[in-house]
């Protein structure tokens, strides 16, 4: 049996083009000689639709769409991911759902069993899980078809399963021999390699039969999936995989597999580059724009999101603009401008000392005998955010913020400033990490002047300010985060890590006390295991360490 | 048996108050001679803990706080909402749970089973549901402690049950012979009246049992609980009701009721008027601020929003803001003196002429030669959200915006400019539900300048602006955008509610474009059925009638 992994990035409630590209898809497998094509996890509404789930019209254009599908099917079958309906008298009025089509007629539906609901997924929100699994005939298999989070729930592969049923157990039991599942797993870091591809190997060869991993790709809002749609032989041996970030239509014969594959190895830090890449392509082309503009100021932040967005979107498509003030040093300047030309971008100067004088002067009777002071600073900020917004405004740029997460989370950044903006692209990216992705950027030649990785990091919003005046060294600072934020951990066990307690305590207040900003915060993407957003979900008026 | 309802006003993740207030309330309610008193839901941690939830530490404390609680019930028993460990060795770590302790032991802890996973509600996010049911003895009866939901799914009451289970059946079939419900149960406009107590005598009258109905009061964010905690008696009537949006200790003998009552009745927008009030004493509370600011235009919504703050803060801890510019006409300028000379608030007049000026010379190259467009427009209202911000860092008052529903539904408004601020308290108040609340605010005397309420609406940032130019009217408007966003109807059905397509099509488009504003917006107060932030959860890359 030849199948064919139809790796697709589609865009959330495009019925036309999501329809046009799986009708292309399945050609093009038929063109190849496949038995059977599958699609990744709803793959006719785009993944999340999220809330349209609850509009009925969305729901029948995705049924009408799967219509159109089932008769381009014509001599090859087909498993494609949409939403059914619920047709029970109780319970949520749908299904996450794979139909199996065959010859232009849907000869069976199968529902997602295990609805994640957590972190960035909300489906038992949305969708009543399945009722019954069975396993179906085609050619001389019996195809077990998954949906996502239902091959991840082994209770052998974890410490401590997550839902009461194993629903891979249940169609091997009825006598599946192979496991076709269809995805859309996000992607973060280390995801595929440490979890994804062992879970795969360790079911295999627990099951004796062969896994199809068919997941989507592409970026929508938050979220970017990786692809790496993978083949795994009943021996527990990967036979083959698809691209990394980028659409794939990989056939796969497996009775006679060409011959085991390694898995492509990439270093954590390349994955995470290319995430940010394909996730912000997709966030700008999806919602309609071209360009981008960055306020550049020297530093280290909005350097590795300037040649990020170079990278995703090419020279031509982003502009940079200095919004030098009286705080800002001239090597600050030089570093922006050299980093422009290195990125042959256009940029601009702005400086704001005129707007920010003129506001002091309106404030003057009301700030009268009062000292310059966090105001001030953020003025400043958010003069410089006014005019990105006016130029995105004026233009239709799409502004890109340029905060790094240690910042996002103990609130070193200002709301309606260095905030402003309509997509916060390295807002899930450690401050230690952002370094890594300009040393990794700067591998080949001196894209990011080294000025701007080596010196102290400042904000510059007066004189001689630092960010270790106001923060611990950011190793640290990253180091308890990473145990609060991403480990939920107390500050017990952060001390017990070799944390001082009281910068521990210091920093988690912080981060809690920070949550009203991040809710005003523009999505970025997650590339961590926890990233703020829609996956972390907070009380802004609480008590808790506050 | 007499029964305390303790309807308290509790604080996420303030363990030490929460615990104190729970004692009083069991101290107090046994000096009434209660034999029972009984809790909202999850009173230890307060109502909703969010994503705390998955913090190790914090479920640790909350059973901490539950043992001191335990200590405090000599000569008492009680009901109260908790967070419990799942013992079990798969699933969600935690349970909604009550406990049932009598004479300070912890005597049987009840799950819930019921959880809502729809509009701003997550439980599936954190709880593993009940394994069993079942009711315990108390003097002579037979309690059937259940939370919240758990009585929300009777198959008579409801045309289509969420649930395939029913636990109050499952109660009385196990001989429970007095159903008590711990509830955090949000406001909406007519719940109460039009469905809990409908429910309520519905299921008293068919099991011919009394219903206990113990509801969470103040505010949590963007939910405001409104109490109104009520005993039904086996023949459906209500006996007792708690009062509305304050705390209260209720004290009925289930045996021996003094009379029936009525409920008190309000009209849909004295509710609305008492949410929001008790909605943001409490956010501003429990986020620890004393005073706000907020822009004054002379328009309608400024007004109401500054009537409101001051019913619920007094006129001392509001200071109005004026910012007029060169396209403010007179009239509106007098108008909003009017109306803080009638609030008796201090007011200061801040022109932005000279700032707005200073910009325009600043971006003069970049812009020349373009014409004045929304850019400019934009720049104003940013110029004036910077300018309450900087009021705010100064002396940290909290900025309230003033934009309405209807607005934020359509994106008119400004990111970072009218939208800056802390919280947008009438963000979930369509704008003909605006007027109706100024009418109400002025039933005894003028405080919104009847000027306020009888002109067009204008956004005043160009010659002869007026909202009507780019949006149809507004009842019209606030119809398309009820049937869509409240009751998710598409264009065919919101036709055959006799609107034009081409109008309900652009609302619709406008609504969906508009999702990047929304993310970015400050939690309001959810009062109607569906409010925009956490209960609608929309993608912003999308192309669904975009």
């Amino acid at each position: 049996m030849k199948i064919a992994l139809a790796q697709i990035n589609q865009t959330v409630g495009d019925f036309k083009k999501n329809t046009e590209k799986i009708c292309l898809s399945i050609n093009r497998a038929k063109c190849k000689g496949a038995d059977l094509v599958a699609f990744p996890e709803l793959a006719v509404t785009g993944y999340p639709p999220k809330d349209f789930l609850d509009i009925p019209a969305f729901v029948d254009e995705n049924l009408k769409a799967l219509e159109e599908i089932a008769h381009s099917t014509s001599g090859i079958a087909a498993i494609v991911g949409f939403v059914d309906k619920n047709k029970r008298p109780y319970g949520k009025l749908v299904h996450n759902a794979a139909a199996f089509i065959q010859d232009q007629k849907i000869v069976s539906v199968h529902h997602k069993s295990l609805l994640p609901t957590y972190d960035v997924f909300d489906e038992c929100r949305y969708f009543e899980p399945a009722h019954t699994i069975s396993p179906v005939k085609f050619k001389n298999y019996t195809l077990g078809i998954s949906i996502c989070e239902d091959i991840w729930n082994d209770e052998e592969f974890w410490t401590r399963p997550l839902y009461e049923i194993d629903p891979i157990e249940n169609l091997i039991s009825n006598r599946a021999n192979v496991i076709i599942n269809i995805s859309s797993s996000p992607f973060t870091v280390g995801k595929h390699e440490e979890i994804r591809l062992r879970m795969l190997t360790h079911d295999a060869v627990k099951y004796k039969v062969p896994f199809i991993y068919v997941n989507q790709v592409g970026g929508n809002d938050d979220l970017v999936f990786d692809g790496n749609s993978a083949v795994i032989n009943a021996q527990g041996k990967l036979i083959a995989q698809a691209a990394i970030f980028e659409e794939d239509l990989m056939v796969v014969d497996i009775e006679n597999p060409s011959a085991h594959v390694q898995p492509k190895r990439y270093s954590p830090i390349e994955t995470i580059y290319m995430a940010l890449i394909a996730g912000l392509r997709d966030y700008v082309t999806k919602c309609g724009f071209k360009k981008v503009v960055i306020g550049l100021s020297g530093g280290v932040d909005s350097a590795v999101t300037a040649a990020l967005a170079v990278e995703s979107l090419g020279s031509d498509n982003v502009i940079g603009v200095l919004m030098p003030s009286q705080f800002s040093s001239q090597g600050s300047i030089d570093d922006a401008v050299k980093l422009a030309i290195n990125l042959r971008i256009v940029y601009k100067i702005t400086p704001i000392k005129d707007v920010f004088e003129t506001y002091q002067n309106t404030l003057k009777t009301e700030f009268k005998g009062l000292p310059f002071d966090i105001t001030e600073e953020n003025l400043q900020a958010r003069i410089r955010g006014n005019i990105l917004m006016a130029l995105s405004n004026k233009y239709g740029y799409l502004v890109l913020t340029t905060g790094n997460k240690s910042e996002l989370a103990v609130g070193y950044c200002t709301l309606y400033g260095d905030m402003s903006g309509g997509f916060a692209l390295i807002s899930d990216v450690p401050k230690t990490m952002v370094y890594e992705l300009a040393n990794f950027i700067n591998r080949e030649k001196e894209v990011i002047p080294k000025n701007s990785i080596d010196k102290p990091p400042s904000a510059e919003l007066k004189p001689n300010q630092l960010d270790q005046d106001s923060l611990p060294p950011y190793d640290i600072l990253d180091g308890i985060l990473k145990a609060y934020v991403e480990d939920a951990r107390g500050v017990d066990e952060i001390v017990r890590m070799g944390f001082d307690e009281k910068t521990a305590r210091e920093i988690i207040r912080k981060v809690n006390r920070n949550e009203y900003k991040r809710r005003q915060a523009a999505p970025g993407i997650k590339v961590t295991s926890k990233a703020f957003g829609s996956g972390r979900r907070m009380p802004i008026a609480h008590n808790f360490m506050r």
